[in-house]
């Protein structure tokens, strides 16, 4: 236990449990975190498409981040009413179950599933893209370095979330400074040049133009990019987090957290314009990140450089953070509805839903092995899961509206229509756009869980209506049930049993099963024993005197004989229970464990697995 | 089953073994197989080490070959007296324990063990060496070749020995006619040239010499050559299979398998030297067996090459074989001794120890992948295990014929004590050369063998102390035990207990833990549940009412707080069993059992674990 506390700290009793009561400076940094960070890969993501036109791609970008931004003020307007309506958090699969009913909520909650594990997957591959901007040497470490953050992920989480919050704050008011400040330098720099600045550290030489733009490539280039998105959602996802009035004060951290992002994404899209820097291959040893090549441009790799650099791979870890607060809830969310197996509504040591760390922690790094920790290659499957979230949860409102009319609601309901329509239609772009390079996958394993989920749904529902007692205890034919004893030979073992089975029941069966192995000789001494050591002293004190049972085995198993044993006195007793008591050794040591045959442990399997009702097992321990 | 039945065969019954009765061509065969085969990696074992000498090292080799055949003889005369003197079977480790004692035994039974496990492992990794000199392009799959034989000698072997008795026959044979064939066109071709044969294919050129002779490489040298000889013991060990006169049929097999070996050896040697034959470092990608260059320059790359190299392979693979028919009966020896654990005497569906067999092939996989499946790797562990055991059986012997004093027993002491001394001096002589090498490894895996061994030895001695009981069935204090029902809630499963726990005892004690999770309304639910379910109907037919016992649970431990109230009863009733009953819901298929939590299994190993003999935990299944 020790060890454990040190590693996973002491247990947390449900009393420490306390609501957080957040105000707008702390929220910024704690729910906008996601949102945020998401400017280091959203734009990087939509270059990245845009190489194969060269320098002139450069140019369309702030044209898609001008359509990028539209969108984002549209889901901005949506959740700011999502957050009035829902003051006590208002997340797709809350909002879309309420409103649109179960099936909505479940295509909801498989999205959000799937977004979470991307968020942890995208942040931590984008962190390690940062650092091997910072230093190209560490880049055939890639995977190695994904794992590694991932592991001290794991470990801080698994101590508890309490311990984080405070450390999130520092670095993304950080990240938004350093970005604020190069965007600012490459203004200036920009008007003292006249518009054209020279670059401190030339970016790397874009290709030239191997195919001519088509609204195909901007549409796909506009998919990608729209993965600046994900992440805004987490403010109406947690605003019982804020202190009142918390929708105002939750309303006022959102307002903040887009207006910086609506910078952030602008500024840098200006700016990659303006000193011509597109994205490098990710694949290529040259590789840099966009916000590495920026910030090199405007100023150099000296102190600024490297204090930008740490910051964004901080919050873009931290980013990942997120998604091991957010997955292991809403599995809980979902398992409270009985769709999800009931262990992930357990909450372990330190107050944490433990499982749904475990199962996010073992799909994130499926994922960063399967696509070697390349961000590039897991965006496509990205921003998909975001979306549906985004749409059904617009949906969800313009019916909360409806049902719940009020003076303004029209209006509202206006507007959370055109956000549902919008990302409604993103959705489907970035899923055709994507589709062949990964959304597929998104695409298929989105119906794959809401069918695992009906089906445990299913189960549970059968298994509580089976279970389920409304009537008093029944009193009727309380009987004795008819006790079987296996016996090897006369020991203290068999003794300790038979003694045990005699206060049970006056019907008591002593089974022996006799290996076609043994001589004839160990048979004998069986029945000899049984006579001298317990009919013997049964007759002496006019007991009845068990009955002794000799099994044949031609084939040297031991244990079917016996099951089926049971089994045909199960049948010749219909109406009675059957007990049978097995003796099982105890040893001190595990290595003994493996001196002594588990017939004990098997006997007891094969009864559970052939048994039924009627038949009960009974442990009867030996301690060596 | 049916699919276990495919791939091992159906069940045998123990009535269906037979004792086979063989004569003396079937003998050579099954007996011969692991000694002749010998003759295909010994040589070349000495030869490798004889690579620095250059061409000069070729002459060595019939001076060694002579003592190594010297050393044989004398042997041979040993085990002809053994056979005599124990016609049912005189392994090493019998002759040892039998005659010097148990600690003698434990060494001969370590030393066989490792030397049946390299005898596999050598036996495959020589097959595949033949493979790959017939099949230069092979060389790079060595490990995985050797795996596959691996894999399908373990099949064949679970189905039984019975069937591999006749498929081992023809290629053995085979293997002898081919080799003595090609000593002969040996012969004739230098016999026509005037001794000095004109190769059909030339052998590999040898290096210059890089080392001078010295009497430590020859040390070495005959060391290695050594492992030409393991394997000879065979026909005493099992002596039992042949009909009678049956010493003298052992004898006459015996004979002709030492009088092919020595042929086969000494017309290796001579072949070598004639030809200027050494070997070629296994390491190389021009690797080829001393036995493929010879059947090369003798006759050419045609029919006879590839039939002979088939045999080669066929023999090599088959003389592991030997191991799993040998190493599991050895297990089973030492374990009816008490020495190993039960489970190797054990026979499973098809009249086989079984878990000798896994062990087998366990180790043999290990020694494999350790050793790349390079046979000149395995060679310095090998042959120290053989000559201990010959070396332990002799001085045995030296001390039977002490014993059992008779007409020409002194005569027999005296030839029996050559072979100990001979075989004693060789054993030194192979762990002082090639203890660097390699043979360290099995200096130190014997002695902890024998540690293991005396362990479990000393385990099941206590063991069986403790459970022994001469004494009648004790009927005093024959007293109910006190009952303990885990309840969650109101429920068919634990109505089911509950009757159960009734009809066993009048002490009947409920207990519900409360965890700081649930909301207060969920006690008082379960206290109105009981009261109004359970003790109203009992009050009513004028019944007592069991006990219901709330646990506080502030860590959500459900488990802990159970356990330890278990515990805590046990201590307040000090003569008394209490009887925990654990209700265990039994789900139709395995995927659902991840749907529910194991608290019950837990439950009862925590029990188990942490309680004591006056505990006894009862199942009671539901099945859904």
């Amino acid at each position: 236990m020790a060890l454990l506390d040190l590693f996973f700290g002491k247990p947390l009793a449900s009393t420490d449990e306390r609501t957080e009561q957040i105000g707008p400076s702390s929220g910024v940094a704690i729910f906008g975190l996601d949102g945020l960070s998401s400017a280091a890969y959203g734009p990087e993501a939509a270059l990245t498409l845009l190489l194969p036109l060269g320098l002139l791609g450069v140019h369309y970008i702030v044209g898609i981040t001008s359509a990028i931004i539209l969108l984002l003020l549209i889901v901005f307007i949506s959740y700011r009413q999502t957050i009035e309506a829902y003051p006590n958090g208002g997340g797709s699969y809350t909002v879309a179950s309420e409103n649109l009913g179960a099936g909505a909520g479940l295509l909801a909650a498989s999205a959000l599933i799937i977004d979470y594990v991307l968020t942890a997957a995208v942040g931590i591959s984008a962190a390690v893209g940062a650092l091997i901007s910072a230093f190209p040497r560490l880049q055939p470490h890639t995977l190695g370095l994904c794992l590694a953050i991932l592991a001290v992920l794991t470990l801080v989480n698994l101590r508890g979330v309490r311990e984080t919050g405070a450390a999130i704050l520092a670095p993304t008011y950080l990240f938004i400074a350093c970005l604020l400040l190069m965007i600012l330098l490459g203004i200036v720099h920009t008007v003292v040049a006249g518009g054209h600045p020279h670059p401190y550290i030339s970016p790397a030489h874009l290709p030239a133009a191997s195919t001519a733009v088509s609204f195909w490539l901007l549409l796909r280039v506009f998919s990608s990019g729209c993965t600046a998105m994900t992440g805004v959602e987490a403010v109406s996802n947690g605003s019982t987090a804020f202190r009142e009035p918390r929708a105002r004060n939750a309303n006022f951290t959102l307002t903040i957290i887009i207006a910086t992002l609506v910078t952030l994404l602008a500024g840098i899209a200006w700016l990659c314009r303006t000193y011509g820097i597109g994205a490098t291959d990710p694949n290529s040893p040259q590789y840099q990140s966009v916000l590495s090549e920026l910030l090199g441009a405007v100023s150099g790799r000296g102190v600024f450089y490297y204090v930008s650099m740490t910051s964004i791979l901080l919050v873009l870890a931290l980013s990942a953070n997120t998604a091991f607060a957010g997955f292991p809830r809403v599995l809980r969310v979902i398992a409270v509805d009985g769709y999800l197996p009931n262990v992930f509504m357990l909450r372990g040591r330190r107050l944490l839903y433990s499982w749904g760390v475990y199962v996010l922690v073992g799909l994130t790094g499926l994922l960063l092995l399967i696509f070697r920790g390349v961000t590039d290659r897991l965006i496509p499957l990205y921003a998909i899961g975001a979306f549906l979230a985004f749409t059904l949860s617009q949906s969800g409102m313009v019916m909360h509206w409806r049902r719940h009319p009020s003076p303004g609601s029209k209006v509202k309901m206006a507007a959370n229509g055109i956000g549902a329509v919008a990302t409604g239609i993103t959705t489907v772009v970035v899923l055709v756009t994507k589709f062949t390079a990964g959304a597929w996958i998104t695409a298929l394993l989105i119906p794959l869980l809401i069918g695992v989920m009906l089906m445990v749904h299913r189960h549970y529902q059968r298994a509580s209506r089976e279970i389920a007692l409304n009537t008093p205890l029944n009193l009727q034919n309380l009987q004795q049930p008819r006790v079987i004893v296996p016996i090897d030979r006369w020991s203290r073992v068999s003794e300790k049993a038979l003694r045990f089975a005699m206060v049970m029941s006056n019907e008591v069966q002593a089974v022996h099963v006799q290996l076609a192995d043994e001589d004839d000789r160990k048979t004998t001494s069986i029945c000899d024993e049984w006579n001298a050591m317990v009919a013997a002293p049964l007759r002496a004190a006019g007991k009845e005197v068990p009955e002794l049972v000799t099994l044949q085995s031609p084939y040297r198993f031991v244990l079917l004989p016996m099951v089926n044993h049971v089994l045909e006195q199960e049948q010749r007793f219909p109406d009675r229970h059957l007990a049978v008591l097995v003796p099982e050794l105890v040893v001190k040591h595990w290595y003994e464990f493996l001196l002594h045959n588990q017939r004990g442990n098997l006997l007891k399997l094969l009864l559970l697995v052939r048994g039924n009702q009627r038949i009960v097992v009974i442990n009867i321990p030996w301690y060596l």
